[in-house]
């Protein structure tokens, strides 16, 4: 059963959260998808909403650019947490869709994620953290995924000693 | 009956768009009023917009600041024209209110007023020239109303000549 | 005889607002265009808007980029609805085309649309709307048109379930 | 036991949060305050952070402004759900905080509440609909709140039929 | 004879720009002051604009907030060189009057000053090195008054030294 | 002998400016350029501009991007009109460039041209207008200049009548 | 012998950056002050800078707002380091001197501090920690400063305790 | 012994910074580089930042993108002084970065250098103005470095003579 409602205002919004599915796998967190507007399918999305708690959904994602709307329709109608992902926009990089996502007023929360690449990740995160307060196995799952960055890291300051640090630069930029 | 219906997010608004029921009034345009928000109270405004039409209402006025999604969701749920009034904010004076009610996605229009004094006013102006299209009586009052703001620019004139620029100048500061 | 005119301030707006005149051919509304700027062809502006309401016209769409006047000028010499769509630019996206259009003062109303893709389909749905007031068969239109709206979304959810999401993503990033 | 870690950059935050506590007392959730700056007592801060977990915290509400890096660098030491706030500042009311708060990098969430008054009032909020999950009176108890929120919007009206419109803003104005 | 033209789109502007007309006294520039807005008040306006060459002025500074469409409109109907003063608003203190008048497109320019208290002074002062050009006493007055700003700087120096820092600062801060 | 002085920051900038040139030599008005920074040769900056007016140059356009202090540090060494035009950049187009040079302190006025395509364009017709003062044969020269601009207008419309709207759109675009 | 030259843009500026004095005086450095303006008082502005080394001075901290040019025009005559403190202005709270100050051109560096009451602040001790670099006990004096820093906040937490978490808000917010 | 410690939050920094690198090894100023995020790394950043004083580091320069809090939490760690280097993002160009890293609380400053190209290249030039305070053959070459700018812009001055200006324009943009 999943766990995550995942609710995207159009389905061209879907490849800049792609990382969200993917740290969903693999956390092996279930969740489901649906393609609904706030004001193109408004009857659809708050029937969807409102038969979240009953299908078993534990938090909602909503993704949405420009008069990004969908979270806060979608928190209007359920007490689940709902997390708000701005997609980037034409105007200044996805302001619009920030500053609509994330002034909501007292009552109804929406918790805002990054606009732009981190933000479908980060909501696949903090989603994952949420679930995670009954559950300890998945508490350690975040333990070891956050080790794994960080020895990334690691790794990539050896490869800075071992290539040289201008080599490294040149390779990231396709020099060589 | 009433033409127009004018919705708001919080009765915290209502001074703000003062101007808006007094321009109706002077029109002689009848309108109803319902303090309504598309977060806090969904079900009312949903059901609201829905009977819009069928009350008789030819043009709809949301009002809201902030993640100000109620024009959108008004706008989702009826064919009627609907006018957003962005309301001024800590944020830019309003820059939220404005962003998160003009981007709106294609398919369901919202018409943006100014945020500030002017939106209130020039709200139920817009209103009013939509109803004039099958209302002459109405079309003339709008120019007569146009006539009358040129009259009062003109009579300020005078009135610098009159005095002088810096007396003019000093009264309006209060020095006088 | 057209019920909407289409005034720009450049010919280089046309494909931006290309959704427009599609979106009016589609409701069978007839419109005429012309090319006319604020600031460059002064007299050919106030002219055309001074005759707008002889000619027939019912509804003004006006639009302009940067210091975007024209919808502004076109009000100031009509009674007429006088809806605005603020075209892309390099400030922030067309963040001074938006404030230079919405910021309207009291007495002269202007109905700003989104900047980018849903200005110019968003201003001919607006048009509509306000047209489709004394017209029964347009009003039906428009709910037909929304309604389409609606089923387009509820197939892309049944092709996300049958292609599965990553495969329907992979489609959309053009990787198959 | 507390289940609910406040931590604001500086006391002078606290009034601008006060019903961020409020809201917690009515709903009867526990939790702890610490003054701690990201900058200014670094050490104290991760102390107080990394003992979280253990201390029965279940999510992190962190209140700062200007460069707010708070709510990041607490959520770099601990894997709870943290809730940022960006308090209200002179640089467009607040864009500073909002910015520095929400653009966080992929793998550390924070989930950003609005800047200004409804920032405090919706971290706690949510910070309860996450504790909500695994203790159904508490969910019943936000169902009552947002009842109340509800029918305080329907009073509102009642009392503006009863009082007439213009009234109603007089009142609110002050003015009688 | 007026050389100047000072164009304003509403008489509350007058005050703040206060020193536009003050510094053109002090040079001794001969003006003549109209209120006139391009949107409430457009066939005054450009009957205005049309005869200001003939009427002698030589330059035109036209004043206007919000959608600050007067210094463009003033320059559509005139070759004269044409000085735009934004004035503050509510949007980020006059973004909004500062993008609408200083965007205008390729062929009709716009001179745009400051937003705020030193618009309207430079407004009047660029006016004067306009006419100074064929003026070699203006030129030297510009000179002089030039002289004069850098020794009231010169002299404050002088203040601090004698006062002591803080004492100078506290009296600036009106607490001796 | 050169009327018109062009300093620009870098001759990076030389070819966003274009135009500035090809319309001072349409209108057979002489000028002289120099790259020379504000900030990395300062001295041959000021060395410039102190000589200027002994040069007989009566105006200065300088051009500069980023923190395009280089007209206001042109304008404190000379009483000539300098007209600023801010190059485009990373930051939301050139809100840095605008903001850093439109912002003057009272004193030392800098007129600023857009940022963008037509601020070249409109820094050398702002120069020409100020030339034509004493100069009524470059007066006549902008009056035809704005005529050709305005024929080139009509001509645009009656192509898209002659070609049909939708063929017009599609040759902008670049289809036929 | 000063060792820190601070220079502003206006004696108004004074109040704003009060605790870069105190805090320089808190650390026993001296320091020399001057009120000169990049644009009203160049002269003595560059030649305040050109003699700064000799004179003795290791750092300078130049203050303005709007267009603030000042400390780029000052590190365009200098070596020594610059650091730059926007000062708050009516433009979105500085963010015109923000932006003005800190997008200098590749080769000369400015180091800005915030806008705002932190700026004159941290500016003064940015200037310390320069100097603690070959004086250890300037050095000491920087830990010491943090470590009060430090405890004040850690008595802050003990004050709240002891009063209460609401007692010590209605303190703050001045009801008791 | 390294004089200048770098660390950036991300390994795709580095390109964005190169010139930092290159100008230090002109300099002949050593220095050594480590990725460390602010948030995905913090253990490793506060030990690198604690140990950087024992190392033998005099300056610090901390490069980051969107909620760029690496410069600040770097700062709490250390009394060296910290230049940040705010990297271009899509939130305007690096708003979000410059905000979040200039705006911090007094009493740990941070040294702002511009978003963009010349970042990397400035904190380089101002690490290596601290860095001359001891030591005058540094200061030399720094004075050095500036000559070569300035003799640079005089060779392309004559380039643009010789070539004619519109040959140099065409060349610039790839033409000839």
């Amino acid at each position: 059963m999943a766990a995550v409602g995942v609710i995207l205002g159009s389905d061209s919004d879907l490849p800049k959260v792609r990382e969200c599915f993917e740290i969903m796998d693999q956390f092996s967190v279930d969740y489901d998808v649906i393609i609904s507007s706030a004001h193109r399918s408004p009857e659809q999305t708050v029937e969807w909403v409102k038969n979240a708690s009953g299908r078993g959904l534990k938090v909602i994602i909503a993704v949405a650019g420009g008069a990004a709307h969908l979270p806060g329709v979608v928190a209007s109608h359920t007490i689940l947490p709902v997390i708000g992902v701005p997609v980037e926009t034409g105007i200044a990089g996805g302001l619009d869709s920030i500053l609509s996502m994330i002034q909501m007023p007292a009552g109804i929360p929406v918790a805002t994620m990054p606009a732009g690449k981190s933000g479908g990740a980060n909501a696949a995160l903090f989603a994952v953290s949420i679930l995670a307060a009954g559950n300890s196995s998945l508490a350690e799952k975040i333990v070891s995924y956050r080790k794994k960055i960080e020895i990334k890291i690691i790794e990539k300051n050896k490869s800075i000693k071992e290539m040289g640090l201008m080599n490294y630069i040149d390779k990231l930029e396709g020099k060589k």
